[in-house]
């Protein structure tokens, strides 16, 4: 039997906006030599997250960039294979920032969380019970502060945290608008997630729309997009409104500086609140998060989509991908390992 | 002996961004006549604030605009000459949006307060201790949240609310840097306000300055402008930062709307808030920051500037001064009764 190999995503060149597959290279390695203090993690999936562009962009960010030759930084599920670390045993379920690739050697610090919860897919992991759910529970319950009655929007409404967003806004007695892109996402907000309104943005200006949907105002707009989408929503607010600033997906580039309407205006006159979230702030508080959404979830009250593509080779292209808006659901790459390398 | 006459100075025109001297006429009018449940207010001072220029604006904003041919609004403190009402008394000072006028017949809801302070000349009921005190007070103390130790940074920090903000953030235990333009503000910022340091933009770029005054970044900034000084001092800004939106002094016109730089990066980034702040939610709680700002200026803790022009015929060009930064401390306007109209 020979050894088996680790096919790995490495990080060719910095690219200009959005990561396309050309930034990458596939390679095959070695399987990672284990260290004291280690665990080999065997990936089952990987993760595709729009903060990948933050990772590989040269510009200050939240985290360090991934280097140039480096396997790309991604979370990962998978399987303890072997421990050399007395908290971790072979065969438990951990999910954390295992890189592109079949196998990681690594030190705990790169764990974020054993995946305990029984009885959900591990591919839940990465996404309702990932950074993609906490990010969504903490963000709109601890910025946005929903209340029953009130109105809440929320643009990449169909996405991997937007869809969720949408559904505890729900649970928590809100009204809820989602904006997205296209008939069939429309078409998910309103009949998968149980948006009460759901407006196509590629249809045209949403300002009339909106106006219909929200007759009172926004009292919370959790913002994935930024740009023209954020500014419409931005001139509808009502008194008091919370702006949850979690991602700035309709930017394709921060260099030079996108300019947009001021907001000053809106913030002074409507005495908004607007606030910046990062999931990394709220580790701590993460085993309480998932176990309510996986609640939720084995409940039946929390719905979530996948969007799967089989195989290392789709990961290059997969950041474009979802970039694109072609993903329907929490896009993640299934590791098959009968699959052979071109 | 003639009856007083009533001067007042009336709205002609609606302005197109800073309202001028052409937007206003001075005439003269019989003394209002006084109905059951009214009283007759003298105002010994009228206030100059640049929330008038959304008052005259047919834009949309929080209050109704002034119409043309009506008295200029204005918060006014002067002395009960005759009350028909049972809550007030001839001879009482009180404090509200009396307008533009010697004289002014009006219901209880146009008083803001009665002025019951001791030892302290009236004019600072419309300063320090009137909408620029409280405003300093609870957007700085609310908003802000100011900690010992923190870096917090004023736009216009000689302004009639900035110079409050700077000693309130210093009383506080913070770092208080000053944003004001020319070298007499700063010279103000240095040594009447307590400013730890004082940049004047108009010597140049504030970048590097800032950098070297705030090398932990900006934990709090305080703005009062919006425009190139907002957008240099959120380039700097310490994770977890607040930003207080209190005015928009630098920017001439909402029409058409300003662009700028987009904030969602940095608020994202830094894990910023922004939030606006008007005073008039916080009518309720006005006694008791009062009190306390009144406490500070009798210990000597609290410093302020009042700049006093003479004559109601100065007040139809003071709006404009104010934009234009001319004054040096909060702007009122003194009614000497021995003057005569040209």
């Amino acid at each position: 039997m020979t050894a088996p190999r680790n096919r790995q995503v490495i990080l060719v060149s910095r690219p200009e906006g959005i990561p396309q597959a050309a930034n990458f290279a596939l390679r095959e390695a070695p399987l990672p030599a284990l260290q004291d203090g280690e665990i080999l993690v065997h990936n089952h999936l990987l993760s595709v997250d729009p903060a990948m562009r933050g990772w590989v962009s040269a510009v200050a960010n939240y985290a360090k960039p991934v280097g140039i030759g480096e396997v790309m930084r991604s979370f990962a599920p998978g399987e303890v294979l072997e421990s050399r670390h007395p908290d971790f045993a072979a065969g438990e379920r951990v999910s954390g920032l295992f890189g592109w690739q079949d196998y990681a050697a690594v030190a705990p610090s790169a764990v974020t969380r054993k995946v305990v919860e029984q009885n959900l897919p591990l591919s839940a992991s990465l996404g309702v019970l990932g950074l993609n759910g906490t990010t969504a529970y903490f963000a709109l319950l601890e910025i946005g502060q929903p209340k029953p009655g009130e109105t809440v929007v929320v643009s990449t409404a169909a996405g991997a945290v937007g869809f969720i967003v949408g559904q505890i806004a729900k649970l928590k007695g809100c009204r809820t608008i989602g904006i997205t892109g296209g008939l069939e996402k429309r078409r998910q907000c309103l009949e998968e997630f149980g948006y009460d309104a759901a407006l196509d943005y590629k249809a045209g200006p949403i300002d009339a729309v909106l106006a219909e949907a929200a007759p009172d105002g926004v009292d919370i707009y959790f913002d994935n997009t930024a740009g023209p989408i954020s500014d419409a929503v931005l001139r509808q607010l009502a008194v008091r409104a919370r702006v949850v600033i979690c991602g700035t997906a309709s930017l394709s580039s921060w260099d030079p500086w996108p300019q947009g309407p001021r907001v000053e205006r809106h913030l002074l006159v409507k005495r908004t609140r607007m606030q910046g979230f990062l999931i990394f702030d709220h580790a701590e508080r993460t085993e309480g998060a998932v176990a309510q959404l996986a609640d939720w979830v084995r409940a039946g009250s929390l719905a979530y989509r996948e969007d799967i593509l089989d195989g290392i080779a789709e990961a290059p292209g997969a950041i474009a991908r979802l970039y694109r808006g072609e993903n329907s659901g929490k896009l993640l790459i299934r590791l098959l390992h009968q699959e052979t390398l071109a």
